[in-house]
């Protein structure tokens, strides 16, 4: 079995790797579709991030799709030949957080593709995969499954969405669009948005933003005062998801929401971010993180099957896993990709 | 009429100024407790905050009591003789916020001895001041001014308890035992919290957090590590309330609240704070802003007439108001004053 | 001018009535559509309902759209030939419930065609009406007046949603499919539930919810046990909206309902039910009613103007004025009818 | 060992049982005092309560403590010797309720003197309980162990609130003052409420409820109109704990209500009550149940331990074992007793 494994900074090679032992409740998949993801690429480019590492080799890959081939004896809810989404989270099921529905911050997480721990869990990039029955989740037999693999990305932003309370009516900024940034506004447009405008540094990944139901996408680059119309009155916006993690953006979102308002940060940029709590406080803003997800992957799953939801603006192209380096360093560039998948 | 009125920094004096014309909506005070606060003495020592500077002069002031002298002719709620705290808030009544119950985001709000507007409100620290009737909230016979005076800051202090929401069995941390400090640890108290745990970076204010019931109350200067055993999976409070303004005391916080936990910023500091965001996100933090009160002014005047909130120890000295620039200097030394009154 | 007067049940008659003196805030619009609402229904049928009569003529109607005539000297937003949609709903903004953002509960609250005041407020069936400017909601230019007319009720059934929170990803129950439940299906779709059942006693609206986006519409008269299978594990849906007002429908929500789920009371009904208490105790049940609309109206007007929610499966047939009778007695037969308009 | 176990309606008998065998996570606890409950009374009075009847004999009991005697292999958190409040309630820990956080829905819950599930699950009136380590909860060394036996009902009364969210500086209702009734007015003061009234039908109820906190206490046998005077202006409680499961008292409390109050429904009575929806409806009422506790067990052996929540007015008697027919008619007699407790 062939896996694109991460050795170090630039170095990422296609490889021979075993295929695991399979229990009881495991199943076996093919995969088909693998989407590279910031975290990947931050693997790839420099070794990881913060004080995530890599300390040994590893697969990468969290988004991903694929084929069931075989099934633990145990297993009851998919079978042979179901086209499934992998869902790479897997709680523990009984830690302080899981027994409080907070499984995203269980304390023994084991995510596929990250080095958090060691061994590090590997990664989906990978032609077979064994995992828990749990992390197989079931798609409309007609759905491509390169959009199914969205549903992990997809979830994050159901989870976001979810901080955010009820969008319906509300006046949502997405600052930058990068693909997480790009799943919210098709999330806000999703959750009955009515007004959604959004904002990056760069304009390829603007005209997406406009393309999926954007009602404006400013370029803050070429204009830094592209927001300041929103700060009449104290602000305009009810909720912002702040998809960049850069400290200007988060300024801007601050100065454009309204009293009241909830900003979700939903990206990390290097960890430490300068905040203008002066108007956190003055407009008592809530500011809000967003982690992973948990139940939202069966409903990410759910509304790429019926097409509530339409990614296909966002896939930027599907390359063989042969040429996974091309396809790394092609999603590195914002001018040119959104998402970039892997073809397995 | 006397008056303490700040010309420049360090410049304060006890001058003789005008009592306004009545209309018949208003009230006649003689105020006789007038605590000096953290904004106050911004304008004594700096000259103001941020972007707020005194540009003519401003009698200081927005925490007072007294008599009321004289009430005009549509006044029905209070009468001569009636002993009042003072609400220096004044909200228009027409606004966008106002309408949407956020009087605190007022667009066109007139605060006591606030050099926000042009020309300045000017503040309390007088003989007399004439306001409208709503400012004027009665108070049990038998409670002392002096008291009733705290009832700004406290009502600071229950709307920040409001952004938490229920505190009742939580655990809640306080970072910066100041005045508004010292008033989220007894509202925490007040609203059942199950565990108060104060910091601060001087020995005093600490000594003043235990006494009105923090049950550990941590040096964090001497012991910058002091918070460091609450970080263990994942954090340990629910709530906390950033009363220091100090970055320091945000990150520890981080660190020490729990996944899910709200963070209500109260102290604003110099205005930009440098967040560990990475915490925000992987914890999924809710930092929540406070700004002020509204309706919460007439909770605070109960809970000090009834007794059910004691604020006894935290008042340090009262001064007379010829003694104006002392109580000032005393006031800003942490050391040695928790909250200093003027005697009017 | 013309207007549907009701004198008494059964009583309706077309008749001359005066056309009311602008003042400068004023505007005088000449209504085209204006749709017939269960309460419109109570009055012709039954003189009123609950405690609310009928006791002098009355124009009826809260539903209605139109162009601008004339405009007062004051007004700002709006000029003579602006297509709008009117806000039969006009709060004193000053009392109480006003200040804290609850309009909708305005203690001296005038909305047209409503006989709970005394004199009645008159309604908007006819063909002249001079209301407040903040009553006429501008339109797009090309939506259709009768669509434009569906911005009240529609508001009602976006208040109604705001009272569930996001729906985003939630199963949603809508029981009793009259105009208002079809509109809760078509705001919970909007607002991006996961899954919509619809329940009524009658097969035309039935086939109606289908059409409009229900996965699942059942008769409860012809299958009283087809909620059932949904009642296993404690329950199914996160939220319900209950728009029948009947008891038995309540009763079937409360055991498909999961424990936590809420339940939106949309319709009365006559007034009293009996609720099987042990059910909202045992799964802890959020019984929650929702009362007419306030900032919703202008969101309706949005999505109607843009499409967003498309309400063209929901008309009936638009009568003329004159025949006004005979549209009531439509209006009246669920079996034939959904929504019936007027033409003015 | 002996124990308190009930056959049928009125046949409640002090056998002989036996200890059962205890497994490496039990602890053996030799139980000190047992508090009688409502649904103790329904079991010794009426057989039960609804659909859920006694089968087979049952030993009685829900609300007790005692002193460990032994411990299994596994156990870590308590040692013989320590005194414990016993926990009743035992979740799966993996049912999707359990891992939703919400184990009081557990499908497959385990709760001592209970007959929902067959066989029965015995209750605590006897000697010696083997249970759960979890079942187990230290208390203070110096805490008489018939308050502790508190713990139970006033953990339910602790989730009560929080189904209200936040009540500092909230007007409270409490309808119907028996033991938890009278425990609903003791956390409301506890969390701060600004003003608690009580009702009641009768008079001995409401004068432990005015000794323990109640700013007025009501009877509405004698002054059927006694709320009137709180429904003018629609309304003036924030909150409601309905506690008598009557529907002539939620019916007072809908009409004493204002807009948008929660009124929580913790009693059941009979199971079907007749509501006046159109009260529930026009003032955006929110109706919720409440249903038994989770982790506010903890919480309340802490406020019981620390005398935060005193409790010692509601004790009417503590009766030997031997004599608990006479507990139990003691018990049920309202005019007599609050919470009656057997001494084991």
């Amino acid at each position: 079995m062939k896996a694109a494994i991460v050795h170090s900074p630039r170095d990422l090679r296609i490889e021979e790797a075993d295929v695991a032992a399979m229990g009881p409740g495991d199943v076996k998949i093919r995969i088909r579709a693998g989407g590279i993801c910031g975290s990947d690429l931050h693997y790839f480019l420099h070794g990881g991030f913060g004080t995530v590492r890599i300390q040994q080799p590893m697969i990468l890959g969290h988004e991903a799709s694929g084929e069931i081939l075989e099934t633990g004896a145990a297993v009851t809810q998919v079978r042979p030949g179901d086209r499934v989404a992998v869902n790479p989270s897997l709680a523990c099921g009984h830690c302080r957080y899981c027994l409080e529905g907070k499984a995203n911050h269980c304390l023994d997480m084991r995510f596929n593709g990250s080095a958090m721990r060691m061994p590090h869990m590997q990664g989906l990039f990978r032609e077979i995969v064994v995992c828990a029955e749990a992390q197989a989740v079931k798609v409309a037999p007609d759905v491509p499954l390169e959009l199914v693999a969205f549903a992990e990305p997809l979830s994050v932003c159901l989870h976001a969405s979810r901080q955010a309370g009820s969008l319906q009516g509300k006046r949502v900024l997405v600052t930058g669009v990068g693909p997480i940034g790009a799943l919210c506004v098709l999330v806000a447009r999703h959750a009955g948005a009515r007004e959604v405008v959004a904002t990056d540094v760069t304009d390829a990944p603007l005209a997406v933003a406009r393309q999926i139901g954007a009602d404006l996408a400013l370029n803050t680059a070429s204009d830094p005062k592209a927001l300041d119309r929103f700060g009449a009155d104290k602000g305009h916006f009810d909720v912002v998801f702040e998809a960049s993690g850069a400290g200007p953006a988060l300024a801007a979102a601050l100065t454009a929401a309204r009293p009241g308002a909830t900003i979700v940060q939903v990206g990390i940029g290097n960890g430490e971010m300068s905040v203008p709590m002066n108007l956190v406080v003055a407009k008592e803003i809530t500011l809000r993180g967003t982690f992973r997800f948990h139940e939202e992957f069966a409903a990410a799953v759910h509304f790429l099957s019926s097409g509530a939801i339409d990614v296909r603006p966002l896939l930027t192209e599907i390359v063989p896993l042969s040429d996974a380096v091309r396809a790394f360093e092609l999603a590195a560039d914002r001018s040119r990709a959104m998402k970039v998948q892997l073809a397995l």
